[in-house]
Order: structure tokens, then sequence, then C-alpha cells
């Protein structure tokens, strides 16, 4: 494929991210064998506590030499209204009532995860660290940095690209309007940061001085070589790793996926309280209706959380969060070994075609 | 930089086609100065009429001898609701003071124009003819194809792609999110086909059998190499010709751009009934309440016509339109002639590096 600063300073074959997916996608399995392809594994450990981020990196490490890294949700302090809360969760009942679940909602989680993901990261000597929905603070990226971790911010505009610059960053993975999952835009207002590659790729390029890496809609050769051709040192790749044989993402998960196109993504904020690229369904639709009834993230997400889990144990696809990019009919149900080898010779292959 | 079936098919030396941004942008110097310059020069034509149409056509004649072309907008039959438009112009009524602007709203344009202007093309025999918001009947494309007019369709999702290809169009326009000014979506929803170039091209690359142009964000050397990398055969522009010198662009509105960044950019159907993308302003602001109240394109269109005519007069960008695509930072104010050598040797530059 080809070699450069990031290749060479991360001790890796390609330059290929796996996305880190939070949720129970980015199983050890998976980190695994992407690292082991050549490309790095992430684990997606947003949603972890500190006790399941640690076994998660023992896993991934008894199955791995390579390069890894751990993706973590910087947190936000948003104040949970009672009257907001239980506003939604009259919304939410019909879906508990169908689901059989029980009436109250979750309790939110301990702010002080952030901080202790950050010590078991440099305590398990993880050589990459991600963050989304923000950066962390000075102390801790300190920490981090005396550590010899390699770090990468999430940026959605130039201006977040910046200040992940500023802020230390090694490097700035910019998140397209293509990508599926979560926005990571922190500073700009939602609907301002829909940018797509083609635009956000060279904008930022031209006004940061670290190593960018492009995620959103890339799932082959192509959209790896475009975003080389943009400026980007490397690619993450979400939804091409989700509907792989070693992702942990539900079966009917895959399953939309693989049998989706591209007009069927829609934004919502309506299972986490923050806006996510994923395949419409009916929940996304109903709740639609109480847009301006959503309480902030993680509140919602909270809210949300037993019903998305009773509907994965159920195989109801109507309740789960079913996140994807805009490529779905570039998916493919393979290894990762396949995917990645089909990845370095494609991209071999077109190389001296353009 | 490149030949394939299009430039040979076109006789052109680049697959680089100028974007038919309508409104006065196109002047007869800007469409004659890209095809001189071994480009596509292409007329917006879709607000002309007949007698508008046939004489630009024929100044653009009197300058290049190269290869250009004719958009022309698909009509659409949105009959006029007159409450709705009483309504609309209570909201218009405050812009059209501040301007000093009688109160009556403009009326609606001849449904003939159409085949007025298809008639013009085939007697004017214009080379290529291409279409927005739609494709035209069969009797016209046949026509059209009698008098060996090189057609393209304009394509949001996959399935318009699909449908331009059995409507008979010989290469079709693949419009990303990015793109500044008018949506050319007409099968799906609005917010259905908001799709970034890095998903759509490769996507739909691999469902037509004829030449895909990238449009939509493309600025520079690097998005020409991203979308022939996903599979593009060339690529139409539309902001980085609007801020040439030879555009008709109004001043304020290229001062505009240049200043601009990736966030400021926002989707308004306010000014037309159609979505659109542009600068945010005074005018999209303010309206986005009425959001509800805005009648469908053509009406809105022709109801926000005197103001932003008396807009550009008065030199006040708060009611103009100012379209633009996801990547101003990339606009520069230079000739055609400037700008497409300087694609063309910046993409004989880095082809070798990727």
């Amino acid at each position: 494929m080809f070699h450069n600063i990031l290749t060479k300073t991360l001790h890796i074959d390609y330059p290929i991210i796996q996305a880190p997916m939070a949720g129970g996608i980015t199983t050890p399995e998976l980190v695994a064998a992407v690292s082991n392809a050549g490309g790095i594994g992430m684990i997606g450990a947003g949603y972890l506590n500190a006790e399941q981020t640690r076994e998660i990196i023992r896993e991934v490490k008894s199955l791995t030499s390579h390069t890894f890294g751990v993706n973590l949700f910087v947190p936000e302090e948003n104040v949970a209204n009672e009257v907001e809360i239980l506003k939604m969760n009259k919304h939410l009942q019909k879906y508990r009532e169908e689901l059989n679940l029980p009436i109250a909602g979750q309790t939110i989680g301990n702010k002080n995860v952030f901080e202790e993901q950050i010590n078991i990261i440099i305590e398990e000597c993880v050589p990459i660290c991600t963050f989304t929905f923000g950066l962390p603070p000075e102390p801790i990226v300190k920490q981090l940095k005396e550590a010899k971790i390699f770090l990468m911010g999430t940026a959605t505009t130039v201006k977040e690209a910046q200040f992940g610059e500023k802020a230390g960053m090694d490097a700035i993975v910019v998140q397209g309007s293509e990508a599926g999952g979560h926005r990571g835009t922190f500073l700009e207002k939602p609907e301002s940061s829909m940018i797509g590659l083609i635009s956000l790729i060279p904008q930022v390029v031209d006004q940061v001085n670290i190593p960018v890496i492009a995620a959103g809609g890339i799932m082959d050769e192509r959209g790896i070589m475009a975003a080389r051709s943009l400026g980007a040192q490397g690619v993450q790749m979400g939804t091409a790793f989700l509907t792989c044989k070693e992702s942990g993402a539900h079966s009917l998960h895959k399953a939309a996926i693989l049998e989706a196109s591209e007009e069927e993504m829609v934004i919502t904020a309506s299972f986490s309280g923050k806006n996510a690229r994923g395949i419409n369904n009916r929940f996304i639709e109903e709740m639609s209706v109480y847009e301006g009834d959503i309480p902030s993230y993680p509140i919602q997400n909270s809210l949300t959380k037993d019903i998305r889990k009773a509907a994965g144990e159920q195989n109801n696809p109507n309740f789960m969060s079913l996140w994807s990019g805009q490529s779905p009919r570039l998916s493919k149900n393979i290894t990762v070994s396949e995917l990645v080898q089909g990845l370095v010779e494609g991209y071999n292959r077109i190389k001296g075609t353009i």
C-alpha cells in the first residue's frame, strides 16, 4: 500500500485504523484481528467502566502483540432535568411495554470513569489513545504524553482540528458527514458540522501540521486512495469492520447494513441525545415527533439503554441503534484478514491507473 | 492530466466541467473561458427565457469554437396556493420595505419555456445539454439524441443515477452533499439525499454503466484526484469558477466565499422553495422561523425574486442568495485560465506521489 510518518511512528504495515465503535462491537477478537492484519485495532471504551476497560485491554493483549488503541468519550457535564426525564420516560413507556421491561429508566454513569480509564491505559501501556466528543484537559494530556502514548482527537471542522493540534494531539481523525454512529462535534452547532470528506480533508490539511486521518464512508481501496489524494495520511473505517465476522455487532445490525442503500441513513439524536448516523427504523421515526423533548447526551443515552439492550436480546431491530455510514452498498460479511488483504491488493491494483 | 472516454467523446483536453450556475453567474465570458482553457463551459439557463437562452448561446459561440453546454431546469408543476402566497408575502414584506420595493410579488414564469429552450439548443447545435431537478420526458430525449447532443442528468442518490441511465442520459453528474447551490434531488426526500461524494461516487459507479461526473466541494487537484480514485470520469466544479474574474457573480458574493469557512454553509429552502447550500445570512436566519410556510419551488423562487434582485443592486448581502459549496477556504479570485492551468499542473505534480 504505502508507508508514511504514521506507519513508521506506529509500527504498522498499513495506515488503516478500525474505528472505535462503542457498545460491544469492538470485541477483543475484532481489535486483535485488525492489528494482526497490519492495521490498528481500536477498543471503543466509551461506554465501559474502569474494570471492563482493563479487562478488554488485557484480552486484546493476549491476542496480539501489534499496535492497538483505546478510544474514550470525553465526559460532558449535562445536568439531568427531572421534568425533562419524566417527559421522555413517558414517551419511552410504550417501547418498554412492547419489550416487557420494567418502568424505571437507567441512572447515569460515574463521572470519574474517564480518569480511571486514563490511569488504566497508562498502567497497561496501551500504545494509542483517541478521544471523541472533545479533548481531555491539559494535565491528562501531559500525563499520557509522559507515558509516550500516541494521542488522537476527533474533529468535524477545521476549527476543531486546530483545537486538537493546540491541545497536543499527535494526529487528528477528521470525521466527514458520511460517517456512521455518533458525530464527534464538540465546538460547533451539530448542523454546521456536517462537512463531506472531499471538502473537509483538504481544508483541514491546509490548516494543521499534524497527520490527518480520514473517517466517514470509506469502505474500499477507492476510498483510501481518495482520502490520500486529499492529503490524509491514513483512514479510519467503521462500517466496513462492523460487518466483519469478528465484530460483536448484533447479527441483525450486520444484516441491516448488508442490505441497506445510502438513502436509508438518517441523522438522529433519539437514541443518545447526540446526533448519530444510522439506518432509519421505527424508534427513530416515532421519536422524531418528540425532537424538542430529547434530553442532552448522556442523559437520553442512559434513558434508552434498557430499551436498546432488550431489543438486541429479543432480536427486534425496530428499537436497536443500527449505526452505519453512508456507503452500505460497499459492505461485506468477510473476515478482517480478507477485508484488509483486499484493501491492500485493491489499492496496489488501482495505484498505477490513476 | 488524463484522457478517457469523456475527453475523447467530447473533444476536450481536461474532464473539467464548469457547473451551470443559474442567475447571471455563467456569463458568456466565463463559459467561453472554461471551454477555451480545455474544459467545458456550461450556460446555466435555468432561469432564462427562450430569447435570453438563444442570445447567450450565440454570444458563447462568438467567443469559443470549443465544446460547451447548456443546463436546463426540468419544470415542476407545483400549483400556487393563494393563501400560502399571501402568507409568505406578508413575511417578505419587511424585506421589501427595507429595500424600498413595491408590495406585489412576482408572477411565475411560462411553463412552455423548457420546450422552447430545447428547440433552441437543437437549432443552435449546442454540443451538450444537461438537466437538473429531474429528467426530460422520453420524446424530448429522443429529439435531442437525434440531434446528436450529449445528454447528462443530475443525481444525488444511486436510484436517481439509475433513472438517468434508463432515461437515456450519456453521463450522470453525481452531486454530493458538499455541493453549493440547489440540490438536484428529484426522487428521494431532500433529507435522504445528502450523501457525501466519498460515499456517493463508488456506490453509483458500481450500479451504472455510463460515465459518472463528480460534483460538490471539488476545488483543486486533490479533489479531482479523489473523484477519479473513487471512479468518476470527470468533475464538475461550481464554487471554484464562481469566484473567478470572468464569473458574473456579484462582487459581494465572491468576497463572501473568499472569506468564508466551511461551517458557515447551511442548507436552506428560503430563497426558492427548494433546498440549496449557501452562506448563512440574515434572510436565511430570519426565514428559518417560517420554514413550514415556504411554498414549493418555483413559487417561493418567484416570490423572492424582486428581493434578491434589489439586494444585489443595493449591494446588500443580507438578502442575497450566497450559494457556495463546503470548500470555501480553497477558493481563489483568479482568471479561469490560471485556475485550469493550476489544476492541470497540480494534478500532474501529485500524480506520481499517491
